[in-house]
């Protein structure tokens, strides 16, 4: 018999059917011995009765988690029974044979517990299996798909950026070092570069890959290893060219979180959030003027926002301007890095932009310079050695048109869509300074 | 004006529009310059004439690759100037005005040409240009695309595994070690362990990225980092399955690659493999026999295939059994790992297989072991200690169904899909034992 998937059981009763899923619980009732069977689509309540002896007997033996192929007939349930919000609240199936095809040698604790992160990730093999957690990897996929929908019928062609690099493009002391052979070798922190050579070769590209931080953080909102969601554009006006189909996704992507999502979001007691068809933005000036007269606190002379500014701005764009999302444009050059285009009307602020979502920056985005003189002046200005970007400044060389980007971390975006309290609870197998899977804690356990 | 792309000039004869694009290059003919523009979408002649002052002193000073925008007359080319078989071969554009929005300070030789490996690959960002690499990389973005789209369609989940891992889950010594504060954490070979914990969370699972291999060797068929593409799949009935998905895959690429890369195919005079309903598949040891018969040479006594043996098995395919691939299953056990599952009629055997096109493997899969206790064993009788393997265990403790999948390296793909003669030429930024862009050419000057 071909497998039916527990989704497809509407409209089978009468019928017999083959399902294959593991059991997500099981309650004996005197002798009727009743299993929630879960597949990739749902779960069904099946039954075993007393005069169906070999199923009843296997039954019997099952466990959380096992595995299973049964056969059995759809029953509608009795009137009283039907539970109207479940799926398959209105059927049963009675088991007439059953086969284990895996068994759970033991669980640690009842699934869908609510356990501390630790345990939590400890035990993420088992903790995954949960219904929230199957909701918000569900809902993660989907914002990949939609990145890529999106940007794929916009003409941005997809590159795969190397993540092994040889020297730290940002500058900075946050890369990690890999030994590469008889030479050092490091991991890229973004795709700037590579994404910056390729508008070069196509225009318009997108990636999505791994990227790497040497943050010595373990906090809720870092990752030493998380996804990130880079594009990159030429031929652009300046930054609101970049702004503008930064928003143009969001509103995508919120299209395809209503028609897709609305179960795991329900599930997860979380808003998909309205994108306004423009973004509100300021400039980071307006917008420390604003935070001073408002809360009183000058920081108007801050070179970047704190976190705490960060959330005050999204709270008073929710309240004032009816958005969950806003831009913040203007950034000092000197907390920009090198690549980043100058205003020119004012060359000590930058055409680039931070995008904070729900208390967060979830983009940092520019126009970047595509002039090779004015890159290596740049460069240099930085306290940098231009021979180091040489590979780099080939693109230069041979000439790009006005360009510029974004990117987004996929976890956080996760996390923010999902209000959750920890990034980590949005990456399925997170690194932090303490953790790689529990190979830290065992090597600390070692010593 | 609003930019007009060069493939949509059709039909606008008469019109004024806006290009914008690079040089490819520029003709002077006497008084008049003729320039070949490039933008995202193709390429379009555009002519300078005397009596339009400003436009012809500007395209006077043009080089190749600079970046402009145009405004122009589009004109109909004269009767017997029509070159039928190029892209807007009927038309002409008239520059009207002309606006340099970036210049190339100089090209290292003209684009297309062609050169030796090591003088393409240290000038990417330059080369990467030419229309043949641009056809490669578009083709590359479509295998990408039309793997997610497949195994979507067919209810798998993406997710992201992470690369940065505890250890070196193959056991052998192919691991690139990161510092990891102050630990030593190494760079994933493939994302099995994880795709297989996926498996009990979403049944169907694939994952796109990176992974690396710290191999030795500078060839024209290994990378030391490459992009794979993985799917692991639950309540199998035997690696069968894995192969008939896989096969199911194939054709779908064969035909989104009819629909949508004829033209770059043509360029790059490669033909799109016709992908068999069924797949021709044979065991190790038949084919080693076939091998034997046919040319004289006894293999049959060999753990695994000679390069030599699976280009000669590809040419037998396509030649008596009328298919650029061929499967072959049923390797030693011994030359497996310890994950794969045992051909319960001979143990020393697996249920695994490899997939061989156009000469080489570019898939390995199977059915893996999902009992806690087999697989144990398993890991014992390579030599090796569960312990390490703690974490990916629980996954098999808590019940695990049936299940295989395949990895399947991009890149090499790609190469095979095109007829390139090295794996370097389908990678957009290859990394091998000598060559991180020019980090290691340039270190070893320094030493």
């Amino acid at each position: 018999m071909e497998r039916t998937l527990i989704k497809d059981l509407k409209g089978k009763v009468g019928e017999e059917v083959l399902i294959k899923g593991c059991v997500d619980v099981r309650r004996d009732h005197g002798k009727l011995i009743f299993i929630d069977l879960r597949d990739r689509s749902g779960k069904v309540q099946m039954v075993a009765l007393p005069n169906h002896k070999e199923a009843h007997e296997v039954a019997s033996k099952l466990r959380s988690e096992w595995v299973v192929a049964v056969t059995g007939k759809v029953n509608a349930r009795p009137e009283k029974m039907v539970k109207k919000d479940e799926q398959n609240g209105d059927v049963e199936i009675e088991m007439l044979s059953l086969q284990i095809l895996g068994q759970a040698k033991e669980i640690p604790f009842e699934l869908n517990t609510e356990t501390n992160i630790d345990t939590y990730l400890d035990n993420l093999p088992f903790t995954l299996r949960s219904e929230k957690s199957r909701a918000i990897f569900k809902v993660q996929a989907q914002i990949g798909k939609a990145f890529r929908e999106f940007f794929t019928s916009n003409d941005f062609t997809e590159f795969q950026a190397p993540k092994l690099i040889g020297d730290d493009a940002e500058g900075g002391a946050n890369s990690f070092d890999v030994t590469y052979f008889k030479h050092t070798a490091h991991l890229a922190q973004s795709p700037q570069l590579y994404k910056q050579i390729m508008v070069g070769i196509f225009e318009r590209v997108f990636a999505m890959g791994n990227v790497y931080r040497a943050e010595k953080h373990s906090t809720t909102r870092h990752l030493n290893e998380y996804t990130s969601l880079d594009i990159e554009m030429g031929f652009i006006k300046d930054h609101t060219d970049v702004m503008a189909i930064e928003n143009g996704f969001l509103k995508h992507l919120e299209q395809t979180l209503r028609a897709n999502m609305k179960n795991e979001f329900k599930l997860l007691k979380a808003d998909i959030p309205k994108v306004p068809d423009e973004i509100p933005r300021m400039k980071l000036r307006e917008a420390q003027a604003l935070i001073t007269k408002e809360t009183g606190k000058d920081c108007t002379h801050e070179p970047d926002l704190e976190p705490e500014h960060e959330r005050w701005l999204c709270t008073y764009a929710k309240e004032k301007l009816d958005s969950d999302f806003i831009f913040i444009t203007h950034f000092p050059t000197a907390k920009r890095p090198f690549y980043t285009y100058r205003d020119e009307k004012d060359p000590t602020y930058t055409k680039g932009f931070d995008l904070l979502f729900r208390g967060v920056e979830i983009t940092t985005g520019a126009q970047r310079i595509h002039d090779h003189e004015a890159l290596i002046a740049s460069i240099k200005e930085k306290g940098l050695d231009p021979e180091r970007f040489s590979y780099y400044l080939q693109a230069f060389k041979v000439g790009l048109p006005p360009h510029g980007g974004f990117g987004l971390g996929l976890e956080r975006l996760t996390q923010k869509m999902l209000g959750l309290d920890n990034v980590k609870e949005a990456t399925l197998f997170p690194r932090d300074l303490n953790r790689i899977d529990k190979l830290l804690t065992a090597e600390v356990k070692k010593d």
